[in-house]
């Protein structure tokens, strides 16, 4: 993949901005949608992608049964911000501080946390003691080698401790998390279902609950969507991004989040330098990916360096350098982390701007 | 550098939390005024490694002559903070909806900002005309191919284009970028100054003031204060990191700021996972270093991969893991982006909490 288009920009924005095209998010939130209510499965997206109140709403306005998120503090902005079943898809840690937080969330919202070891189980059932009893889902490493309870038997370890410290155990959760190389999403997803279907018969066989056996990450979720997966918890679906187009995951049409940054110096010979940094362009650079973004435009100039606040793109041999203060959109690598680095996402249609989203769960990392 | 110590911490932290060692914030800000001091040559510390108007105003208490800022949005914020004497060592780019905004601060504050073009020029004037006259540095590159006129002739050009345009010109500054290299620090301090001396002659032979000659960074500062240069810009050295101790810039007692993290899980063989992960830690990687951060304590492991909320770190073979819920602190390889990353900042004197500082400029891009 080396050009692709921008849509249409609105003028005078205040560069760097993170652009949102709310046509094709809009078409990417019901798309996925669609295809897992087709096949019966429910869709819990993950919202560390958006951070953003407003995006979880339509995700779950458009058919969603909840949302997944991965930290505590994303949770509380969800939960403040209205949205009431929260999944934190991690092994969270109970103890010190964090109890009273779980406790105040358990008893505000339907949660439900994941859990992969056996002391992480005492410290939640020590944290809802006496309160409204927590739903957990037992972690199992599917290939990514994370977190998670590496076998069957592990989780059936960890799912009788839960249950020993009165926790609700509603089944498994996993992360195909090697679906990110290339090549590699279609047996990630096979992964996925597999573990999810070994450790389910050893929790049955020990009288232990399975309702829910959720998978899930953008690369494998239409593919692991099916032989008694119930869940899946993509999030990148919803903006698309260099990484997902590289690995098949998205299309050129999907790309629902831009970088806007304005020329700010042509000095250097052979180079230009744009005002996106590593401030707003973060430093993902997935092994199979040059440079940290793509810029929008037939060349696929990318973005070679970054400082904090300078992008550096390299421009071909004879190729004149945009002026100084012209604009470019570019695509970035990895959009989680670009996000998490704004205030705010400016949203566009038909090249109007028409509102401008806060992401409220910005920094909200613990 | 395969070990390291970290301070004294208090109990009960929401991990993962950025702790300030205040004793070694304080020394590392006095210790580089009295070397600046002592040279007679103006310290003006970059926020950005901070963008926490408290810190700034405590740099300023100590004898800094103003403070350097990367963006628009980091000046409005340090403006808004009572900082009254603010460099933007950027060439800021002045068209559009910038132009109203920097005049604005023109009118309120001692401001002066890069510029390395004739159309950047223009723009600056423009946005100032009828207003009070803006200051401005003209930049230069000394080597490391980022920004700035690359040879004396261009950076008269560029000086002789911002006197026409009715702004101010005050000097020349530069940044030798190139010190970030091992071993390359001396030779980007020589750099610095020899190329500050050029462009100054060809200015001055051209009638241009070149009052401020202005170098800097935290590799280079100590090796650039001589000779002609009147000011230095580092800001690291308020609170070192993993990549200015491989470098010998800062010392291993300088070390002011820590990532606090805790154990999540350690179900998978060979490692163990904590809750700092690329939303906190960045994913800055110098080719110098191994590892996203280099955790404290003598076996000197560092976290060997990251997900936006997970840093997986690897265990000497036959290792006991920590507990599940024990901390860990962790060096941080590049402290800007981290710091830029949390909302706050935890004060600590003697393993005590005294302050909490918001991180006032942080998403403050452009």
């Amino acid at each position: 993949m080396t050009s692709i288009h921008a849509p249409r920009l609105p003028p005078d924005l205040v560069t760097p901005a993170l652009v949102v095209d709310l046509n094709v998010m809009e078409r990417n939130i019901t798309s996925m949608q669609a295809a897992m209510t087709e096949r019966g499965i429910a869709l819990r997206p993950h919202t560390k992608t958006h951070r953003s109140v407003e995006i979880a709403r339509r995700q779950v306005a458009a058919g969603a049964s909840g949302i997944t998120v991965g930290t505590l503090g994303e949770a509380e902005v969800m939960a403040a911000g209205g949205l009431d079943d929260i999944f934190i898809a991690y092994p969270v840690w109970a103890g010190g501080p964090n109890a009273s937080r779980i406790r105040a969330l358990n008893e505000a919202i339907q949660l439900s946390v994941g859990v992969d070891s056996v002391e992480g189980a005492k410290a939640l059932g020590e944290a809802v003691r006496g309160s409204r009893p927590l739903d957990v889902l037992v972690e199992i490493d599917s290939g990514d080698h994370r977190t998670g309870a590496p076998d069957p038997g592990s989780a059936a370890t960890v799912a009788t401790a839960a249950e020993r410290a009165g926790l609700r155990v509603r089944g498994l959760f996993t992360h195909g998390g090697h679906g990110y190389r290339p090549n590699e999403s279609q047996q990630a997803a096979v992964d996925e279902v597999t573990a999810l279907a070994a450790a389910a018969d050893t929790l049955r066989a020990a009288g232990i609950p399975t309702d829910i056996r959720s998978a899930g990450s953008t690369p494998t979720a239409l593919l692991s969507a099916r032989d008694g997966v119930t869940e899946e918890r993509p999030g990148t679906y919803v903006f698309g991004d260099r990484q997902m187009l590289h690995l098949g995951a998205a299309a050129a049409e999907q790309m629902a989040l831009w970088v806007v940054a304005t020329v700010v110096s042509t000095s250097v010979h052979g180079q230009f330098v744009v005002d996106a940094g590593a401030k707003t362009l973060a430093k993902d650079l997935p092994s199979f990916l040059d440079g940290y973004g793509l810029l929008a435009g037939e060349q696929g100039l990318t973005v070679e360096r970054t400082y904090d606040y300078h992008g550096v793109v390299r421009r071909p041999d004879g190729a004149a350098a945009p002026p100084v203060g012209s604009r470019v959109a570019i695509l970035p690598n990895h959009v989680c982390p670009v996000v998490n680095l704004a205030e705010f996402l400016i949203v566009v249609r038909d090249g109007q701007v028409v509102d401008r989203w806060p992401v409220d769960a910005r920094t909200r990392n613990g």
